[in-house]
């Protein structure tokens, strides 16, 4: 290809612009990746998805209404759809960090489908047959439909990964519970030794933490839900056909397979993005537990000779470029970064939610990419967490039993029996004495059978 | 008094110390006294009222099991009672920063409780006839109490003040956005020019939202309602009767008038905080919501000369010391500044969230000082918000109109008619002639009643 | 007293109001106090003592520069006297919520002094002989002043308090490094079996961390030591003498004996709190590293049976109140918590922090109080820290030792001697036969004086 | 190719695995791929450039002491070098959420280097001629040379990127500053009318902040200089040569020109990552204030008819997709969420920070990542913000003086004549009758020459 042909010509509002030959996105697009070269990241493949999903539904609606021919309206359909599938992938090229509200990302799926659309038509994507604002974004606005788009991608990510991953996590812990359920060990408070406690209970733990931190998930999908597309500009609706708020969710929701409804604040959707805020603050909630359980794993399976060794991971890989034959907890750790970095989304998402003025949120990219990225992380980490560490943990049974049988927090089973003060006298010398709770009971000819029953960790447990 | 009574011996596990003679207090508080004089800060009212709570339904119960004698049960009761009274406030001392998992705030509690029933018994307030580990702290731990405690006051502070007060807001920003109705004023995205929108809409948009935080809120209050009283030190119900968990949960439910229940998992209540860390993050979602709405406030207030002066704050006191008859906007600037805070004890919150290690979390004591004073701040606040300051705003009718008029957004009601580019070029004619819209069709020849009727702001709400 | 007499009525430029009679402060104050009922805390003692000090010095130059009578100039002078050595210190009663900028604080001083030097000079406090603003805030704003007094009272906390108690800290963890640098004991990176490493070793990185933390935090000085005054309003000097800024600061380092000095960028100061944040993330960094070295603590005395135990805290107090004898790590407990509010403070500063606007930031009083109780809490927390624990902490060597020998780790000395992957299998068949290292060398007919002598962990240190 | 040969057999210490035939990695790389699928991210270009920088100098470090054969020295030094120079990219594929510490990366690094230095010496790649553990790793750990790659990664971004473009925005700020110190607007504090001030000391105050946070990043290059090179796996030098150490050092600074040097506490190295976390938090600061001025330049540029208008933004793209003519501040507002971002990964660095354990932290990658992307992502933004908008802006004098005249805070300039109090009233007359300052004195009859001078707003600046 000549230099003089690599280019082609394209005029916006602002004047000409070069935009590359076969580029199907147009000079909105092209100033957007002039003016935004900071991350390389764009959005992700349900982003782009769920834009496509709004345009199709939007261009279906608006030919209904009849205000928009059927000819345009079956091309941008078809067009949207090729961006569904992932077609026009390689044309998305707008840099996450871009303009406020998202509009450079709603003008890039524009110019696609109306170059698309137009080629469809017309048998060349530069004929302009097609308009990507006056067509294409018909009835919309970024401001409508870039929160739409990220609440679509949401509820998929959602309900078809991560939601699922937590579930089967939480049923590998279930499951690891139940088998752990008969092995005896030393309960640790404070790092320090306590009363008995299953191994199986403390894993049961585990679960219903993993179990709250689903429901908690789960219950945002009901604001997620909500998408306001026909609040358009500020949420007044304006340029909008009346019956196009309730059809195209209607639309959103057939091809969605989701229960989308129109918000029940159109302006309130508008201002904020509560639902995806709800949405990460439950993710916060599970990485928090996620850092627990994990680190908890790390510190049971410390070892194998200077540690607990109360567990023992799955092996992955090799653990140290200079200690052969080194393990290490690797895919507890990569979880915790993960953790670590979704805490962080967290925050950047909080900084940009106290950002929305009047109107709209401007900080929406960021936004999206916050919530977006938390989700594919957690999604791809979980079942990583549970197929390569959780079910493959094995139990050292005679590990916790003996340390267990050590452990001074027995002297607890006195307390009803003998009182807390001369309970604590017992537990301090067998401490000084560095002897066990029953030798020290023996020595002080207080060994009874109901007291040497009080003090068996099996009755305590 | 000689210095000589000034204290009197106690005596612990750890041995002889003196304590002042008139404190109710024993020889744990003391120890913590001097342990930790970090921030002069203890745990508030709300806290130690539940703590009370708490003894007063154990002793009741374990009276009735058969464990407590009925002479000690109803002394314990009794003082237990003072205590949730606020008789013995002043005896709460041990500082918010003290051991992990708040021991020496449970001990402070047994310790009083111990002497008072002890006096109500023999007289003598130092007599020692109730045991404060064996008879008030009977069945209980601070693993299970202390948390327990904080659920029962966090529910207190929420379904007595915060949600009120937070429904009060609602309210008001409601009635505002009624009022504020009929007003049209130019909407802003971007801060920059936009289409028209209704005061009354921007303040329902207000409404929507922190309606949508109230629900937040108020659906923790599930998670609140699970206590694990019984799980002891480690979740195994050691040295409980069997009975003695719903028995003692029936009685603080009665005590309290709130519907608390076992936790669906025990171990995990013994582990995390799940609840607290919900809660919190609720929190922390409305704080996000008030610093928008109360940047909004200011920014529409800005003025009187060289802002926007949409609406006008009532004044509520001088504003400067330097320049006279400047009013400020306090109260949004206070409720910002609470919200600052609030987002704070969020971070310090899952900071300790995630140092949870194995059957327990010692963090507790900060965990519960971030959630009660959080709802204490926001409870103390938003009356104050919603009541100097959103229930006198008023709207200043003809800035909004002036404004509105002026906008060059009024140019997105050509669209439809006349294209998204030819809109855009009248729209920045207007701009760099400094003309309004319908100046510039008029130059043009291209106004007609159609396109008037298409400018007029008053048909774009 | 008579209900008619309790309360006087006052005035200012928004017209009546009834003030305590006693009350040493004004209309202003009683305003604020009506409007902000929030926290019930105000601004610590060394931010009124520094106010004080602003106050003693700007009338000191005013009246050398005739601006202000030496009747009034000196009644102010010892009113200030008095606010700087605490005798009105019940007369400062502002919430620390209040007005932005500190107005409400600002006036709250200047009400006090003003009453005080009337009283000086009339006899009468309330004789309005010194006016509040006119002359007690001569050449003054709340927007230079706040800020002066945050760097006043932080420089003062910093100097005297938290540096002498980190230096202290890292004094604490050098001696224990030398006198631990005997003991040899078991690496342990991932929590897993690494190669041999001292235990002063490990006390001297927790120093050399330490130094790092109080070397950044003293940089921020040079920082604090930049105040504004004279700047006003808005940083132009407006109704100041043009000589007053250098006389004011140099007055003001004579009374605090420290190097203030004017601000590089006067605006910059008036817009930005840069110290305050420069010294609250040098007070997070020192938080992030005693979290750290408290939770490394924690482990390394895990036990007494069940943990690791190579080292034994001084114990302080009883730990549990259900498990007798039990003894927790209290101290590194309360530190860790500390450390989570210092974090959770910079990020309540940070959100205050990007809420500038314009000229100024109006969130200062909860910057003034995030960074002031930082540092308080910091000053209290360490050297309890350095005295309860550091000191008194004590090696197991016996533990130390045995843990060392048994480690798979002392396989790295092979490497060298038999490359990677023959050593490797060494230390996997060593785990999987639950051998020794030197047992599987021997098996293999290995072992021979230069083997032995790379295994031998003395060597490795 | 057929399936056969798609894939060679090779084998690490767990045993075989298959890599596909034409990778440079091998087997470790090979279960790091398996195992981490997690963000589809790698660590950056300057990270594996700094890898291959410290694989070159150890080996020639090694061949000089006589522990590396020439041979196999020369093949490894050529082999880095085409690391450094890029070439090997492709083959870097370990995702960066990973073994903890960096183990897999550090081993993708050790392996293709060995690979590609066995083709340098035998002509075939998979001769494993050379070791990636016994050769290329030769006196390394993945902890000592994790946290130096990250060190010399970031010394060279910031040196060469960040801070350039800092200092940059900096002077153009003070451009800008110089430019429109003639123009006098009104200034404003709490949004709220304030005494005059020049639009080139608002920009003064911008770039006097900006260089304050230049240098607080600057100071951070002296501790990323410390380079622990030689500790190897817990700081100890185990399996290294006593003098290789230093020379490993010189010969770092002679390959990036940078004054590397032995940290002070090479056990402070090893546990923590000081550094980065100062390096990150100065980057929060520098956020902080970036949010705040790129905030004010969007209040200030709000408009065009219904904000302040103060200034004008250059025009970079259209700014709406619905609203023709519209012009958004976006490089303002990428600016602000790049800002939530960074402050953001500074949360994360910090989760990452706190979870050090004894010897090392091994959340190092997540670290890594968060420090390199923050830089990355500012040293792209910032000019952006330099060139493609802050050296664009204009000032709309007339507005700014319109404002001004009328703002009521002139009425400043009246209190040492008239004192606060009348002054005051003039104010506030003013305001309720909507008349300027001027016209109230006359009305009163207090209109003097001195008066009028008074409030000039020419005087007040």
């Amino acid at each position: 290809m000549t230099s003089s042909n690599k280019y082609r010509t394209e005029r916006d509002t602002m004047g000409k612009i070069l935009v590359p030959s076969r580029a199907y996105y147009g000079p909105q697009t092209q100033r957007a990746l002039e003016n935004f070269q900071i991350s390389g990241l764009q959005l992700p493949r349900r982003f782009i998805k769920a834009q496509g999903t709004i345009k199709a539904s939007a261009a279906s609606v608006n030919m209904e209404l009849g205000m928009l021919s059927k000819e345009m309206g079956k091309a941008i359909i078809e067009a949207s759809e090729e961006v569904i599938d992932g077609v026009w992938d390689d044309h998305f090229v707008v840099d996450v960090y871009q303009a406020g509200a998202g509009t450079s990302q709603n003008m890039n799926a524009n110019e696609i489908i109306a170059h698309r659309a137009s080629e469809l038509i017309s048998g060349s994507f530069t004929s302009n047959v097609v308009h990507a604002n006056d067509h294409v974004n018909m009835s919309q606005s970024t401001n409508d439909t870039f929160p739409a788009a990220l609440h679509i991608a949401a509820v998929e990510e959602l309900n078809h990964r991560l939601l699922p991953a937590i579930n089967q996590l939480q049923k590998e812990l279930e499951w690891k519970s139940n088998e752990f359920m008969p092995i005896l060990k030393s309960g640790r408070t404070h790092l320090h030794d306590a009363v008995p406690i299953r191994l199986g209970q403390e894993f049961s733990g585990y679960a219903g933490t993993i179990e709250s931190a689903y429901h908690q998930i789960e219950t945002t999908l009901d604001d997620l839900y909500e998408i306001g597309l026909g609040g358009n500009a500020v949420g007044t609706l304006i340029n909008t056909h009346p019956d196009y708020p309730e059809k195209v969710i209607t639309e959103i929701c057939k091809r969605t397979e989701a229960p989308f409804r129109a918000p029940a604040s159109m302006f309130s959707y508008m201002q904020n993005r509560n639902a995806a805020i709800k949405t990460m603050l439950a993710m916060k909630e599970l990485a928090i537990h996620l850092i627990k359980i994990t680190s908890d794993l790390r510190l049971l399976a410390s070892g194998p000779r200077t540690g607990l060794t109360e567990i023992t991971l799955p092996p992955v890989q090799p653990g140290s470029t200079i200690m052969p034959g080194k393990v290490n907890p690797a895919i507890l750790e990569m979880t915790h970064m993960v953790c670590c970095q979704v805490i962080g989304y967290e925050t950047a998402l909080a900084t940009a939610g106290i950002a929305s003025q009047l109107e709209i949120n401007v900080m929406m990219p960021v936004i999206a990419h916050s919530v977006l990225e938390s989700i594919g992380l957690l999604s791809n980490a979980i079942p990583a967490l549970s197929e390569k560490c959780i079910t493959g943990i094995q139990a050292n049974e005679s590990k916790c039993t003996n340390l267990m049988e050590s452990s001074l927090a027995l002297v607890t089973g006195l307390s009803p029996i003998l009182g807390y003060d001369l309970a604590s006298q017992i537990g301090i010398e067998a401490d000084e004495k560095n002897s066990s709770i029953k030798e020290v009971l023996q020595e002080k000819g207080l060994l009874s059978e109901k007291i040497e029953k009080a003090i068996d960790p099996r009755g305590m447990v």
